[in-house]
């Protein structure tokens, strides 16, 4: 099955798409969508639906897995950035593609297999298990591949990550 | 010129449209735009995208004025409605209406003439400006339309209000 994982942002939105079938992996892409804050944020949005929706349409996938936003401060830096997630959330809605969300914890938990593990551990494994030469670039890519090689181990218990909210 | 005024949100989000020319305005369609929670999330941001694109395209408006969005905590609703409040200024920015937005506190000063004016007295003056028989129900497509006439009156300065983050 196509897996799309993202590491929803604003200015820098990271995805990878993995193939995953008989417990076995193959990567297929992956990227990252910017946007710069010289555009007025409208635009931003509309250029992150865009791109989304584009790679959608392009692979197909069977699930999106979004990695869940955290914040420490209710700011408008983190409401603008919350509100660009909900644009990624809707590209997938319209093609309907069932959604699914992990915490950065799930995620860690769900690649290294312990949810303490470092940034640098869960990019040394999307590494190994996607058998890469290098770790992904940029970060958010690497973040959003593991998005969706946290999913692939999920599948069992899938329905409890779908976004029903 | 015709103003879109938004009070954006999930469960219910108002809208009001009017249009102002001459220091007069004439109001020509106000409304809300429900989704149940019997609905998945994702779903309802598609209506809610849907709805909003219909309406853009139905009245072509000149500018969107969205209510600015304030929560105490940062919950998880909280996340989900932000999200939602991304996908109604994707829907005009994918048409290029210019996006603005007020605080509850500008649309009191907007509309009534000083912020610290009561919900009720804001709807009966957006009665009064709009020259209705009864007050707009429901209470959001009421703040909807209180949008739109702030942003009227807010003309000269309104690029302070342009959303641009």
């Amino acid at each position: 099955m196509i897996i799309f994982g993202i590491d929803p942002g604003l200015a820098i939105s990271g995805y990878g798409i993995v193939n995953y079938a008989g417990n076995k992996f193959e990567i297929i892409e992956y990227g990252a969508v910017i946007t710069s804050s010289f555009d007025e944020y409208p635009k931003r949005l509309k250029i992150i639906y865009d791109r989304y929706t584009e790679l959608f349409e392009m692979y197909k996938p069977e699930a999106v897995a979004v990695e869940e936003l955290f914040y420490n401060k209710n700011t408008k830096t983190a409401m603008a950035i919350a509100q660009s997630r909900g644009v990624h959330l809707l590209a997938a809605a319209n093609k309907n593609i069932p959604l699914y969300e992990y915490t950065p914890l799930q995620i860690k938990q769900g690649t290294v297999g312990y949810g303490r593990a470092q940034k640098k551990q869960v990019q040394e494994m999307v590494r190994l298990i996607l058998k890469l030469e290098q770790v992904p670039k940029p970060d958010d890519a690497a973040d959003g591949l593991a998005a969706a090689i946290c999913h692939a181990h999920s599948l069992k218990f899938a329905e409890n990550f779908r976004i029903k909210y």
